[in-house]
Formats: C-alpha cells, sequence, structure tokens
C-alpha cells in the first residue's frame, strides 16, 4: 500500500509553524510497512487543497489529510475534500448535536461557525476527536481511501493509532509490525553512553538502535521490524539484554515509563512521602512529580523558597547560613532538605538551589552552579553540579538531576 | 513572484529527520514578498524527483529545492534537475578542480563519486557552497528560475542569503518586504475570538489575520507586506488599533511578549511582591513565573500545598475548612490566597485549588474543577473554572487562568 501525506495550513507555507505532524505520520506509515513516495503542504485555499488532494488520490491508494479542520473561516480542508472528490457537503445533526453538547458542559455557548465541523462530504464517516471538537474524516472511495485528521498533534495523533490505524488493518493495508523497546538511562552523558555500546550499535540491523539525548537524560530505542508482534519481539529481547548487562544500573525504565512515575511507585511501595524545598528551579520539580496520576497519595508538599526570608521562615535554614556559605551554597541545600523533611513529617527531603542566570553570578558561583541534597531515614546527602546553557537550560538540567538522585538513592541507596 | 518549495530526502518522508529546512525558507521567502503556495516533499528517486520539479515548474516562477545534492548514490537532485527541464549534464572542469583541491587540502583524496557533484545541467550555473563540497545549482529557463541548493541547514541558509537572494534582487524578483505583529489575548475561547473579529478577518487582505490557539491563550498575528518597512508598519497599524478596540482588555503584550513576564513587569513597577499557593498545579505556577529572568525580585515565595495538611501548616487554611467546603472551594482558595499573602509579606498572594484527575472527582466535583484566589491590597476575588482534557490540560489551563486573572486584576484593577 503507497500512502500520501498532505498537510494544510498557510502558516506553515509561511514558516511560523515547524511541521512536526509529518514526521510523527512518516515514522508511524514507515513501522506499518506503508511506503510514502510524496508529502505535499499546501495553504488553507479550498481550489489548491482539491488540486492536491486529486493528484494524491491519482498516485497513492491512501491519502492522509492533516489540518484545516477547525471552527474558523480558514478551515477549509472538508470543502477541499468534497471537492477533490465531486461530493457534496451534508450536516451530520449527531456530530452537531455532539459538538453542542462539548459546548455546554464547558457552560458556553456554540457560535455559528462551529456547525460547519458537523458538515461531511455526502458517503464520507466522521471520525470521534477525544480532544477537541473538530472531528476527523474518512472517505472510502472504492479503492482508495482518503482520511482527513485535524493539525493540532494530539488530536491527530490519538485519531490516527486509535481510529485509522484499526480501520486499515480491516480493509488488509497493515502488512508489517514494527515493534519498539526504549530504554531510559540517566546519569550518564550520551558520549559515554556511545562509547559503552558502540560496538552493538554499528553490529544491529533489525533491531536498529537510536539514541535520543534530552537534558540529563538518554532514550535509546531498539526498533524491529516483522510480520507480526511476537516476531519483532523475539528479535528485541537478546539486544535489550546485551544492553541491560552494560547500563543497568542507570536505566530508570521502559517505554512510556518517566523518572517522576517510577520515582512515585517507589514511594508508593515504601508508604513513604515526599517533601521538597526548591530554589532555582522555581517549582519545576514539584510540578514534574505531579504531573503524575495519584500523586497526591505520596507527595506530601513542596516549598518554592526563592527569598532568603522564605528559606528561613519555611525551611528553618538560619539567617547565619546565608552570611557564612550563601544560598547557593551545599550547607544551605542540606538546610532546605532537612527542614522540608523535618517540617512536612516526610521520609524524604528533596532540595535544590542554584543559579539559573542571566544574572546573580560571581567569579566563585558562575551561572549554572547547582546544589542538590536529599535528606532521608539515613541521612542527609548532597552533590554539586554545574549545569551548561541559559536559564531554562539550567532549571531543566538541575530538575532531572534532583530527580536521579532522588531515583538513584531510592533504588540503589546510594 | 510566486515559488514553490521542493523538499528531497526518503529520510524525511520515513520521518527519521525533521524538515526544519523549508520553515527557514518559507518564513525568508514571506519576509522578500515572494509568494509560496506548495511545498513538496519527495524521496531520493531521479523519476518522481523530475516529476515533481515539472509540476512545480508548471505552477511557480521560482522553484527552490533543498537536498541530494552530495555525492552519495542516492543523491540524485542534480540528474532530477536535468531530466525536468530536458537538459543533459556537463561535467564542469573548474568544478571538479574545485572540488579536488578542497579534499587535497584536507589530506584527503577525491573519491570518484565526489566527480559526480561537478556535473551540472547544460546551461545551468553552479552555486559556490562555503561549508561544504556540494555546489548548488542555480538555471534560469528564461521566465523561470530553477535553484537547488544542499540539505545541510548551514549551507542552504548561507547560499540562499549570500547567492541566491543577491541573484533574485538583481532579475528584479524581490520587491516587498513582511512585517508581521503578533497580539496575544487571554481569557477569551478562539471561537468567541472569532466571532468579534470575524468581519476583519474576512475583509483584510493586507495585512492578513492568522489565529492560533494555545490552552488558554490566543495569538493573532497581522501581516503586511509593502516594499519597504516603514509601508508595511503603515498598513499594519490601522488595523492593530481596531483589534485593539475589539480586544483591548484582553491583549496582555505583543510580539515576543510572555504573560508571565507582562506580569514581572508589572509588579517591578509597582515594587510589589507576589506569592503563590498551587495545589493541582502543583508548582507549574511558580515555575513559569520564576522562567522570567530576573524574578527574584518580585516573585517572594511560592508553596506547594498538596495534601491538607500542609495547606494548614504552611498557609494557616483552618481545619474545619476542609470539613465544611473540601479542599476544593471557592472558600480554601480565598484562605490559601489570603494565607500566602499574609505569612510572605507580599502585596500578592495568588492560590489555586483544584481536580486534575483521573482521580479525585466526585459527582459535585468533577475533573477540571479548579477555583483561582487572589489576595491584594484591595481584598480577595475568586473565580471558579471547568477546564477540559487530561491531567496535564487541566494543568496547563488552570495555570493560565491564574496568571490570567492576576494579569487582569494588575492592570485593570477587576
Amino acid at each position: 500500500m503507497n500512502a500520501e501525506i498532505v498537510v494544510v495550513g498557510t502558516e506553515l507555507l509561511l514558516g511560523q509553524t515547524l511541521d512536526t505532524n509529518s514526521q510523527w505520520l512518516g515514522r508511524r506509515l514507515a513501522d506499518l510497512g506503508i511506503n510514502v513516495y510524496f508529502r505535499t503542504t499546501v495553504g488553507d485555499n479550498e481550489r489548491r487543497i482539491a488540486e492536491v488532494l486529486r493528484a494524491a488520490l491519482s498516485r497513492a491508494d491512501l491519502v492522509l489529510v492533516c489540518g484545516g479542520l477547525g471552527p474558523t473561516v480558514d478551515d477549509v480542508t472538508r470543502q477541499g475534500c468534497a471537492a477533490a472528490t465531486g461530493r457534496t457537503l451534508v450536516l451530520h445533526d449527531d456530530l452537531l448535536a455532539k459538538i453542542r453538547d462539548r459546548f455546554e458542559k464547558r457552560g458556553m455557548r456554540m457560535t455559528d461557525n462551529n456547525a460547519l465541523q458537523a458538515m461531511v462530504p455526502q458517503g464520507g464517516t466522521p471520525i470521534p476527536n477525544a480532544h477537541g471538537t473538530a472531528p476527523g474524516l474518512w472517505m472510502d472511495l472504492g479503492a482508495k481511501v482518503l482520511c482527513a485528521m485535524p493539525g493540532v498533534p494530539r488530536e491527530m495523533t490519538e485519531m490516527f493509532d486509535g481510529w485509522v490505524v484499526p480501520a486499515l488493518r480491516e480493509r488488509g493495508a497493515v502488512t508489517a509490525t514494527t515493534r519498539s523497546r526504549v530504554l531510559h538511562v540517566v546519569g550518564m552523558p550520551e558520549s559515554h553512553l556511545d562509547t559503552k555500546i558502540e560496538d552493538l550499535f554499528r553490529s544491529s540491523e533489525n533491531p536498529t538502535i537510536g539514541v535520543l539525548a534530552h537534558a540529563g537524560q538518554v532514550d535509546v530505542r531498539l526498533t524491529a521490524r516483522a510480520a507480526n508482534a511476537e516476531a519483532a519481539d523475539a528479535l528485541i529481547a537478546p539486544l535489550e539484554r546485551a544492553l541491560l548487562d552494560r547500563l543497568a544500573d542507570s536505566v530508570f525504565g521502559f517505554d512510556a515509563d518517566t523518572l517522576e512515575d517510577t520515582i512515585g511507585k517507589n514511594l508508593m511501595a515504601r508508604g513513604h512521602r515526599l517533601a521538597v524545598a526548591e530554589s532555582l528551579t522555581g517549582g519545576q520539580v514539584c510540578d514534574r512529580l505531579t504531573n503524575v496520576p495519584g500523586s497526591s497519595d505520596w507527595f506530601e508538599r513542596g516549598v518554592v523558597a526563592y527569598s532568603n526570608a522564605s528559606k528561613t521562615a519555611l525551611l528553618d535554614v538560619p539567617e547565619e547560613l546565608f552570611r557564612d556559605h550563601g544560598a547557593v551554597s551545599e550547607a544551605c541545600a542540606r538546610a532546605m532538605a532537612e527542614g522540608v523533611r523535618t517540617r512536612s513529617h516526610s521520609a524524604w527531603g528533596l532540595s535544590l538551589t542554584g543559579i539559573a542566570g542571566p544574572a546573580g553570578a560571581t567569579p566563585e558561583k558562575p551561572v549554572g552552579l547547582v546544589f542538590v541534597a536529599l535528606a532521608g531515614p539515613r541521612g542527609t546527602a548532597a552533590h554539586r553540579h554545574l549545569f551548561p546553557g541559559d536559564r531554562a537550560a539550567v532549571k531543566r538540567w538541575a530538575s532531572q538531576a534532583a530527580l536521579t538522585f532522588l531515583w538513584r538513592t531510592l533504588t540503589q541507596g546510594a
């Protein structure tokens, strides 16, 4: 099966928005064993959209469209699909009721322009959108399929995986299966990891190994392609074991696992609670931890102690400590971790203090200097870091380092 | 002048590489007053490249190609350009000598495949490449131009700015300058905004109006094209005034402004400090505020009071309030805002409490229910919201609503 991708949006042609949907779709289609030979981006213009769709339908079995299904006047993908296939648009009462309902549930009145989203080219099937008002569109044209999805990445990806792929499988259009396994590595720079696994990297063709580095985390992705999921998994298993042999104590999890999740599960299993005292990260560590559903079971509190006064008032950091060591010091990090632990009656107190920049640095204390401390049942430990980059990067590196420190202590006691 | 962009590379179709060249080129062409109606991505296949180029040359005055000019066997853009224009490839001795020279200077022997880079379609002009071996290609086809550049971003951008733009100016093809102005709107859903400005949206062709919605924020972009920057700005000014007349009290800023920045500047100007007490957002409001450089001048502290015990201990929320109203209530939000304000001796205390989900909901208190309160010099006010989406979306909508509430109060006293 050959597919073609059509992306709709003047903002993409003007370069105002970066198209990441195409990359995502390209990857998914490759995984499904579906070839893509052309991808076209076109502006919000009904005539040109129809022109592109006609050309795509003349070449491909499956035409996937992204974008232009929203409620504004420049959303004309629906009309373009109708024009390209010579169908008229008809109003779906069900769809209209659903859209109205969605608005009413949020205590808002549906405006007229939203009704356009209930129009479907004759013979077309609307695709439910779990995360927005704009439904997708599936048109079975006999030998060919025209399928339109919203341009909002999250709406598109869930619609594709949740509805379009099953529909393609039903048509027998999906022949190969690709399976991936991702190992999440922390506390090891990409270049070290690279050296450790270079030989495996070079010798393995199926599965392939891909490495993606973020601030303080490296994801190693194994991707195998086979006739079915079991065969693909069987190709992955031995390589995964080989990688774990070399990286084990730096791998916190797999696939959709996050460092925050993993920490939460560990704390839950112990029946322990955690409290956090942040300075330079300004709430980011707490924000990440509370992204975990159910975190209220183990996350007791957080304190963003930005001013020295708040460090003293909320964490009992002695005032003379600022004079003797400064707020950016190991002593202050230790006092913050112990203070938040004691005050909250939690098993664990995690703290960070540092200089995110651009201001606040001195020759002895440069931008990126960060102290992380952890107070726990066996006492308090601290680490010193020097992170690269601007304010946002330093905050991100620091929050990752703090969570890594906590994870390592919880799982390896060190 | 109309241009069309053709991007060559199988790795792009497979989603292995994200195409950032197109965005860069799209932006540059828009700024130069050159329209782009189509962008096509095609794999490393000579026949398909030629097919795409023929279609593009039939529609556009200028066809810009990126990628496929390198020395490997799958680099066939040169051959595709020759096929699409019916020219034969001829060897440029000068070019060959230069490429050989480049290799020798680096102490390497030129391999045969590199000689292909010295081939140019008859009548074409090679474009020097300051950063790599692959020269670009300029073909003057009379009324039209076909121009191919390497896919390596740095080589492409320097070649475009340094050689292609001057060549286009020489042809009189660059006539315009484009200027943009972005208005940032909060506290108004996209569909309402649309209704308010629909007539302007429909009637305005230059500037154009583009609308981009995030969680709790809509960006309205005015883009005008004129002979020079002053003329373009003069076109934008009256439309900007018309939009501000209708949206004024919802526009917090322009262009690179963020809501957090704008709040920070206002607090700085007043000499006021802010303290924040978060529950469901778990630190995200503090994280966003402390992303602003220099926020330590006006951000006093934050408290992530997740447990009821921490709300009482850190914010003086009376224990009986949980029994009478529950932690997710207007009364609790008010007590949190007043507690953090009083304890921190700050002018402003901002608070949030709510249900991020997926757990914790009751029939009366569904997922997405959020109370935001602000305690200030003139007393305390609170709002109730019901936000859509999953845990991450609710957190994002809630943090945006809290910052919007604060901004509105600071700027409009309401």
